[in-house]
């Protein structure tokens, strides 16, 4: 038996392509002491990701050439050298664009299979699921009847995100690239409306008329034209979380745009950037609430399911192209 | 005996001139019950009225033509009709351009002659001071050694904060606009450095060789390219006090800039307008504090004092050219 992983083989210049990325074929490891060998059954792709090809300083040290490229996903255990896990136990974490790989046990929480599908794991009841909901909760701390506004509102951490605004009795508006998303959020997820910003003639005047009190919370995962116009329409003391800036992960250089700040301040409004390691501490607490809203039904958990280990890289470039709806997953 | 009022007769386009004001003159009038005469000593001019000549929506509401300017003074009562205050007490509070206003009792403060010179009361130990205090403590939230940035570092907040930075024990860089005023800032107030922005060569470069180890607090009262090279040198979890954007207020038309909030995001930085108005039921612990650092001679209130009733309006346009260095203030 071998073992494919996937490599980071060139830096991107723009839009990501299949040259950056390459196959190599590996032997399988032995599991050292602490450690389990894992077949992995899907993996996550996620936007954050692009953010490590660019060679700079960051929360998390960017990847090297050559290096596999670490995602999260769910995986069975093969062969485990450490109590915490046996042969055949459900894990999800940390792991490597791999079909077999050594995780130390640290890095891996065992899942329990009853309570949603296995790759929900690592989308709504996972890491995707959490930052939606420190993002939500503890920046954006929503009151019943405000107005929260959601960019990327069809992507992975959009659609949890709405849906927990909604659960804390606010009216969501989402921000999508399609008609069919846009449909999708408000017929299936209970969005109060939704804009596809791609046929928008002026999205300022389509958000401020879908939000005529103004904006409490903008959950930004976009940037750009998208994020100028939100802050034109927030309230005092608006919370801004901000969670992605996808449309600008691509641009060789830095765009322009109009100068916000004045209105940040005159709104006395707070924009904070954040990471969901940041939470780490509170992550049982998150994923509790998001297991138990799942299971009461009151949180979908959208997914767009790619097959096959090869085509990991294409699912990952297709973030940036808009062709998932909800959480992007390769099943293996 | 005849009561002179400043009121706002043009909306201004641009920069303000001395067309925007009208000086009338009026009579004095008799105070009802819970209010008081006053004879204004000391004028406070302050960047913020700029805002509140612009018809929007702002949390205090727009100027209207014909209106009196209300600002804040010191001022001495000549006639009380509360308990509150008698004849001869010095009192500062919410005042108008005018020489002998009527004004509320709850609008005003006993102001104590013993602990500095009477106008300090509406600088280093009055609203400018609070403004300082809270955006440093309670924003900044400084850590002794963290590096701290202070753009309008010469003006009447900017020379409290970054003294209350030092005195946290920070590393504090002042960007100002001469070299009379960076000197003063590194020379007098124990800056550890200055940068002056109109002969920097390339702010971000001189910014940087300035802060070795990055930004951890930037106090912004400035915005534009200063605010844009800031952003780009935060550490993580940087925190920025948005307090003024002064280099935007005379502006006709919001301007570009490089969007930066890529940078913010993967800082997980904290960016934070605020109005003094919101620690209201914090003044007395602002004020004691900075009552006790000045007496122990750690804050110093540099001050630029003009004489004259009818040189308010040019007091105030001064402001926008950095004629000031610490608290522009008018004495009657």
């Amino acid at each position: 038996m071998k073992n494919n992983k996937i490599i980071f083989a060139k830096r991107p210049v723009g839009m990501p392509d299949n040259s950056c990325f390459e196959i190599i074929e590996d032997k399988i490891e032995k599991p050292n002491d602490g450690e389990v060998l894992l077949k992995t059954l899907y993996i996550s792709v996620d936007p954050y990701i692009r953010g490590r090809m660019v060679e700079r300083k960051s929360y998390i040290p960017p990847l090297q050439i050559g290096e596999v490229i670490a995602s999260s996903g769910v995986a069975e255990v093969v062969e485990s050298n450490t109590k915490l896990f046996k042969k055949g136990d459900y894990v999800t974490g940390r792991m490597n664009w791999e079909e077999y790989p050594i995780v130390n046990e640290k890095e891996l929480r065992q899942i329990d299979p009853a309570i949603a599908p296995l790759q929900t794991h690592i989308g709504a009841l996972g890491m995707t699921g959490l930052t939606a909901y420190f993002g939500i909760m503890d920046i954006g701390n929503p009151k019943p009847g405000e107005t929260v506004v959601i960019s990327g509102a069809a992507g992975a951490v959009g659609v949890v995100a709405g849906q927990i605004a909604k659960i804390m009795g606010c009216r969501v508006v989402g921000i999508a690239g399609s008609d069919e998303k846009a449909e999708y959020l408000v017929k299936e997820l209970g969005f109060d409306a939704a804009i596809n910003y791609k046929t928008a003639k002026d999205i300022r005047e389509e958000l401020k008329s879908a939000c005529p009190d103004g904006i409490d919370i903008y959950f930004d995962n976009v940037g750009g034209a998208i994020t100028d116009a939100a802050l034109t329409l927030i309230n005092d003391n608006a919370r801004i979380p901000l969670c992605g800036q996808i449309s600008h992960y691509n641009e060789p250089e830095p765009q322009s745009g109009p100068r916000l700040l004045g209105n940040v301040l005159i709104r006395a409004a707070t924009i904070k950037g954040f990471l969901i390691l940041q939470y780490a501490s509170r992550f049982n607490e998150g994923i509790e609430k998001l297991a138990k809203w799942y299971k009461e039904g009151r949180i979908k958990a959208p997914e767009t399911i790619v097959e096959g280990f090869e085509n990991i890289p294409n699912a990952f470039i297709g973030l940036f192209t808009g062709s998932n709806l909800g959480k992007q997953i390769v099943k293996i």
